[in-house]
């Protein structure tokens, strides 16, 4: 018997209007449907997106994937969930895997395809691109993320002191992700360099809770959300 | 009378399945639908990719964006679209300008934009964003565009040899954006650099002509079309 199809379909950052045509279409056809599974009760974001176009007949599979760094913890997550979908995919039914994003953008999607692919050679797997969250957050504040010749780094974590200013040295445009843990040692560097003026941040960009910053200079401790992106111009936009 | 809205819609890199809801939505909504034109007689890309959902009634505008460096006549030609975007804006009437990419991504809807607003403080603008071609082009190679810690830069022309060895000194993944009249020197560093089997590049992404090149190796000459993206995944994915 030929093995389901795994789809990984990007639902884009929050807006259940920013998924794509071929995400939608994918999504209704799936058998079943999986999607990181919520914490603490909460449906999850991915499930939120698409919970207006699942229809009864669909099984819908939350799949775990713990927020930790321990790599034996993570692999064992990684494992349990290829299973939940391999449990599906041989007996050829397809499984769409939905996730809040693109899937290809550090996204928890990849490490349960690797996995697949890794227990199961044999499976077939097909990405479906979406909106990634930067350009999102790009789009609310009503500014182009990059333009012309403008070089672009992106930045997803664990970022030092030293990195931060060696890209502002030579990038135009600079995105942190996940700044909430890091925003006060940012802010500090940002200052020094002048270029709070240039910065924005944007929480949770096109989802229910979404807030925008500008005026930096005015805010050295935000709290914010693990879902909190920062992009600077480094380079004044040429008019 | 109120003036109308000008919607910046990102439309995607080239399968016309790869529009938003959102996007569709104001497209169809838009008593006036612009578009950058195409060029030598030929429908441009994004006039292509939203080509099935026009309707008789509506007004088609093409605004040509002539493919120079010169700072003069590309003002002349943005003030030009401006113009004529901006007759049917002042009449209250919304005009969708649709835009292949996302429109905050290099794209030419920016200039537009900024135009109109030095031209026209009042102006109303909003922007959907939309699927960007590297993540497209990571999703046809089957391949996550970036993963975990991974830093990303995106160079999108005049790059150096001295830029590309600082950068794959330090970032995971890159992304070279119109690597067409480059190529050669490209390949040069990435051999050098031993990452010629770790880069990939696609010509036109999700368009009818798209091509994807594996084994760089063997491929020291392409032959390739201004919307070719290469990326070098400079660190080899975990699993």
């Amino acid at each position: 018997m030929p093995v389901g199809t795994l789809y990984g379909i990007s639902v884009g950052p929050g807006d259940p209007e920013l998924l794509t045509l071929k995400g939608l279409r994918l999504l209704k056809q799936a058998p079943v449907v999986a999607f990181p599974a919520g914490v603490g009760g909460q449906p999850g974001i991915a499930q939120q997106i698409i919970a207006k176009w699942l229809r009864q007949e669909q099984i819908q599979l939350p799949l775990t994937f713990p927020y930790v760094q321990d790599d034996h913890l993570l692999m064992q997550a990684w494992k349990a969930a290829a299973g939940q979908v391999w449990h599906y995919l041989s007996q050829g039914t397809d499984v769409a895997f939905a996730c809040e994003g693109d899937v290809g953008f550090y996204s928890t999607f990849t490490y349960l395809a690797q996995t697949l692919q890794h227990l199961h050679p044999s499976v077939e797997i097909q990405i479906v691109p979406g909106v990634s969250s930067p350009l999102a957050a790009a789009a609310v504040l009503g500014l182009p993320l990059t333009l012309r010749h403008q070089r672009l780094v992106i930045l997803p974590a664990l970022y030092t002191a030293t990195d931060l200013e060696n890209v502002l040295g030579w990038a135009e445009v600079l995105v942190l992700l996940k700044v909430n843990s890091v925003y006060k040692q940012v802010w500090e560097i940002l200052h020094r360099l002048q270029l709070l003026e240039r910065s924005f941040i944007v929480e949770r960009a096109t989802q229910a809770g979404q807030v925008i910053h500008h005026n930096l200079v005015e805010k050295p401790n935000l709290d914010l959300p693990y879902f909190s992106l920062l992009i600077v111009q480094a380079e004044k936009p040429i008019r």
